[in-house]
């Protein structure tokens, strides 16, 4: 077969469509761009000190435009990247097209490992890199002493590409042998650099994280988390970035889930209501409930993981050397750990607010669930619980108690920075899901936006926001005066759970108290929930002017951090981990979330007073603790594990873990570096 | 572990959402419904005689809802599929849920087979029936003795289902070992039944099939197809529905496809335009270009079908009986066949509008495309074409030739008839893309509204239907004197295809003459590409007043007889087989495409002249051939290859092969049986 000549893009662009979206960008002064979703394929091929560069781009039934370019002389990393990612920016801006994800060979990332990682970072592809085991005609061309042309190595890499490519354009989620979570589609998915995640983090917290990790590798010790699902929620996101950076520091850490037994998840659900203290009166935790959790959890380990080769037998068998429980699901664990190898070190993580106050007085429900909890986590060598001590309950010995924040990680769908192209296509995406749902449109730029991010949830004070907004629109100095299209919107949003029954009904008072108490600012205000995409929240919190967050109950509400980061100064209440977060009247503002009066003064003073605003923000951006990072997460973890699986006891008695893990490696508090207070810990 | 207990949905209700829908609905006179998507997962148990029959509930990301039902007594296959499909439709109705597809247990279609199909037909879920082996869980389960729920079970065949599905909701494309089209995800969507084919056709053409079936059967006859796609375009919808329904009459039918190269594609679809006569000027198939195809086939051939156990090889070496290759794209698998088993029949079917004035003029890029091709094509056994006789160049012996029509499936997302409840949903959908796209929307049933459904192609006659549609608003008698509200709408849309560069200069052009020649009526006109969710077209074809098919060139065009079998009278045009398809002035009109007075004529016809409209309307729908239908393909397929396999010399000698297949079995014409005239085949 002759080898493919080159050739460029050919597909026309759909001018008249193009311009239709410009008319109106102008006429409406609205942002926002219709793309057609697509995948590409990347493969290249040296010949003779040229390097060849094919690409397909293939709209998930047919390849519909191909491309092969030849760089000259010998290429670099870098360079490569450079490369694919100005050829791809320019053909996706000239056609309107949006690839959703990227198929790559292995030839690519060996050439170039930037690649990938700028796809991800910088166009807002996912980039799967496609092992040649798996590449179907990769693997028969092999054998067939490659014959394949640039062309179709391109054409395959896309086709394999979209296999891993579910509704919604977003990558599945991949549970393999065992049920172990193939984070990054076991890693296929190429989206981040050692040299990347550094740039997230200061000296002494880098040092730290390479050091654990220097020592984990060494001993080659094995970690592994239990937790009841493996995909959305914060559990499971802290989890797939921190597995994300683990592998890419070559330490082993693995991550397990049952079966999905929807009966049991019934049951779970309602337990996790009672030990916050929001589930109905009559709930309660039954002896048959209990039994029946064990069994399953027992079903599971017995299938998955205390058979051969399994990561609960004893270390002598290959077991893992520490486990993590991660979620109050599946407390047997522990159990079955200790049962198994009685000395290997075992760490419970309450990741919830428990309402300690209930759980410490006999009689209540809470109490029967938490003691039914403690009877299993007790056997563990550490309590692990967000930085509240009003979260712990009494039983939980000092000694075993340490304390670690949730964390949020700076380059995933939820927290990279957008570039404007991707912004208008999301920004339209969601426009067009309101237009779909029949819900006000967000008329961003024209008019600015307040945004609260948060699932539909009674503790999530959305009532407060709608009283704080409604009182700013009427009575502000700010909105005084001024027509209703030049007065700022409010979008409420949050990632679409239909499974949660509280979810539905405090959407519809939501939408109830619109129709009612704010009618006349009704028409101003989006309420959304949206699909599973990252990016839709990213896009709406990166772009706002105020952030808030008005809990009524929170645990450590991350999201918090979160809009700091992008800069956007944030209204926010003095709710679980919320007030460790911000810095009142330089990063935001604290408050009681009841108190409308105040939120509604603070509002006006973040648009009234633009010096201040901008003050704030920067304070805000600069001022965010490597403590709620990827980074920081995983120096806590680490130093657990390390020093766990060396024999070592470890007794936090209250401390936060990351002063015992930057202490330990002698990891000095760097000049203005910021921690977070450790005031509500006491 | 305890089996489960009886459990109801627990799903609340987005009554806000609801109520705003129809609020909107009754407001705006609009139908439209935004539904959630989700996926099904089903299972049975049988329990000291009485069943139970487990739901789950998936979004994609987490289950959100089960039931466990429980039906009492011995149940039969209709019973069991009734309550089934009472249990969702109240659901769906209830939540405002759309269930793309359903995953089946096996146990479940063996106590009732009519279950999937039911799914398919009714409710227009697609139906994916989970072999135990691939059950991931239910694997595992069978060796753990079944201990795993029904709920469990259930919500493992979810997940299962939801891998199936890419993009849009749609199933993806399997194309499995040696690049074999694995239809209907390889048999694991049952969409039909013998018995809903049966409904579809006389009594004579189900005796042909049935006669024909068995013959094949008994004989154990291997029929194999070849063509360049798998998917997409009017050869791959006739394959899958062809080997869907031969599966089911338990008949040998394979079909095969090549590993795509884009180079070499981008050459084939030059071939194509200049067979048709439609290719820019200088387009020239070159010698290299046609050493590029015959290397390309030769490859595919090698690594996939003329080795060990390849479908190519002699009879003798289990090879296929009978050869059918498709079309244009790899004429050289006649030759290779050919060489590999000389005796062995193979069919050449010639599915485009070769223009044969052209390929018989010495000189012409036609002749030199036609050239290559007949070099190839002549060694098959018989030529088949569409029926008109236009279309064949003078090289093919008449006694090689036969006739047969394209066909389209009565069963599948384009014709099969859709519930009021996905119809809502699917015009929501399509209004949806059209604010997406800043398009004008389809304000039906508030306005009434003309269809012309086809790809954006300059033989499309799209110019045509916009004068036409532009006089009859203009200076009709209906429409005079008429608010524009109350004039109907006009819809121009087709499945989207990028790869087509026509395709963009032809939208470009229509756009543009919206904007300049016909500003007057342009915010009445929609004009979409899109996505290749079937049902979209055929919601569009089934509630328009009048369809539209103004085409310039045609092959055959099945989408003709596709309005009619829904009863929506057209206008059409002379070209190709469409006449063959329209009786003028009884199902529709047939007019000279750029006579636009006609068809504004023929428009006020149809909208002013009730009776007259609903007595075409009946006919139309009760004269559509069993020709054109997926039971008359197969026969005319399967008489070729039973004939041919038992080394008959067949010689059509440009005879239809439906006269010929029904007379070998002597089934005769029955009375009022509508056939397609013969007239352009003469």
């Amino acid at each position: 077969m002759p080898s493919t000549t080159q050739h460029s893009f050919q597909t026309l662009a759909l001018t008249r469509h193009i311009e239709r979206m410009k008319r109106h960008k102008q006429e409406h002064n609205q942002l926002g761009i219709a793309l057609s979703e697509l995948f590409l394929g990347i493969a290249v091929e040296d010949k003779h000190g040229k390097l060849d560069i094919g690409f397909a781009c293939h709209d998930g039934t047919y390849n519909i435009d191909f491309a092969v370019e030849t760089l000259e002389g010998e290429q670099v990393g870098d360079s490569i990247a450079e490369h694919v990612i100005t050829s791809i920016k320019e053909y996706e801006g000239k056609n309107m097209y949006k690839f959703a994800g990227a198929g790559l060979s292995q030839q690519v990332v060996k050439k170039s490992p930037q690649t990938p990682v700028w796809l991800w970072l910088e166009l807002d592809i996912v980039p799967i890199v496609v092992k040649a085991e798996e590449g179907g005609c990769l693997e028969t061309a092999k054998k067939m002493n490659d014959v394949l042309g640039v062309d179709e190595m391109a054409d395959s890499l896309a086709r394999k590409c979209l296999m891993w490519f579910g509704p919604s354009y977003q990558p599945r989620l991949s549970v393999g042998f065992s049920n172990k979570v193939e984070v990054d589609l076991g890693a296929r998915a190429w989206m981040t650099s050692i040299e990347e995640y550094k740039r997230t983090v200061n000296e002494a917290t880098w040092n730290s994280a390479l050091k654990y990790a220097g020592s984990l590798r060494e001993r080659k010790t094995k970690i592994a988390f239990f937790s009841a699902t493996p995909q959305g929620g914060g559990v499971a996101l802290m989890r797939h970035a921190l597995i994300r950076f683990l592998r890419l520091l070559g330490v082993d850490c693995t991550w397990w889930v049952p079966k999905p037994k929807p009966e049991v998840f019934r049951i779970t659900k309602t337990n996790h209501n009672i030990l916050q203290g929001v589930a109905e009166e009559h709930e309660r935790l039954s002896d048959e409930q209990a039994a029946t959790i064990h069994d399953w959890v027992q079903t599971n380990a017995d299938r998955f993981w205390a058979r051969d080769g399994g990561v609960l037998l004893p270390r002598s068998k290959g077991g893992a050397d520490v486990i993590i429980v991660d979620d109050p699901q599946m407390p047997n664990i522990i159990d079955i750990s200790k049962k198994l190898d009685p000395d290997r070190p075992v760490i419970f993580r309450s990741h919830i607010q428990i309402r300690a106050d209930l759980a410490n007085t006999e009689g209540t429900p809470t109490a029967g669930v938490w003691k039914w909890l403690w009877s299993s986590a007790q056997k563990a060598d550490l309590f692990i619980a967000h930085p509240v001590s009003d979260f712990v309950p009494k039983d939980v010995p000092k000694e075993k108690l340490g304390y670690m924040p949730a964390t949020t990680d700076w380059m995933d769908g939820l927290n990279k920075e957008i570039r404007d192209f991707d912004t208008e296509y999301y920004l339209h995406q969601f426009n067009t899901e309101c237009l779909r749902q029949r819900m006000v449109t967000l008329q961003y730029p024209k008019r600015d936006y307040i945004v609260q991010i948060a699932r539909f949830d009674p503790s999530k004070g959305i009532p407060h926001v709608l009283a704080g907004y409604a009182e700013f629109r009427r009575n502000s100095r700010y909105c005084k005066g001024k027509a209703k299209d030049e007065t700022p919107q409010l979008v409420v949003a949050g990632h679409y759970s239909v499974d949660d029954p509280d979810g539905v009904r405090v959407l519809n008072e939501t939408l109830e108290q619109l129709d009612n108490e704010y009618s006349d600012v009704k028409d101003s205000v989006v309420v959304m929930r949206l699909g599973p995409t990252d990016q839709l929240l990213n896009m709406l919190m990166s772009n706002a002017r105020v952030a808030l967050q008005l809990s009524t109950r929170e645990g450590f509400e991350v999201k918090v951090s979160e809009a700091l980061h992008k800069g956007v100064p944030i209204i926010a209440s003095l709710a679980g981990g919320i007030p460790l977060q911000v810095v009142h009247e330089k990063s935001g503002f604290l408050v009681e979330a009841e108190k409308y009066l105040d939120v509604a003064k603070y509002l006006d003073v973040l648009f009234s007073d633009d010096e201040k605003y901008k003050s704030m923000s920067e304070y805000a951006a600069s001022h965010v603790s490597d403590e709620v990072g990827t980074v920081g997460n995983a120096v806590n973890w680490m130093y657990l594990a390390d020093q766990l699986a060396q024999g070592k006891k470890l007794q936090p008695s209250g401390k936060w873990i990351w002063d015992m893990a930057r202490d330990q490696v002698d990891e000095q508090k760097m000049k203005g570096e910021v921690r977070l207070p450790r005031n509500r810990t006491t």
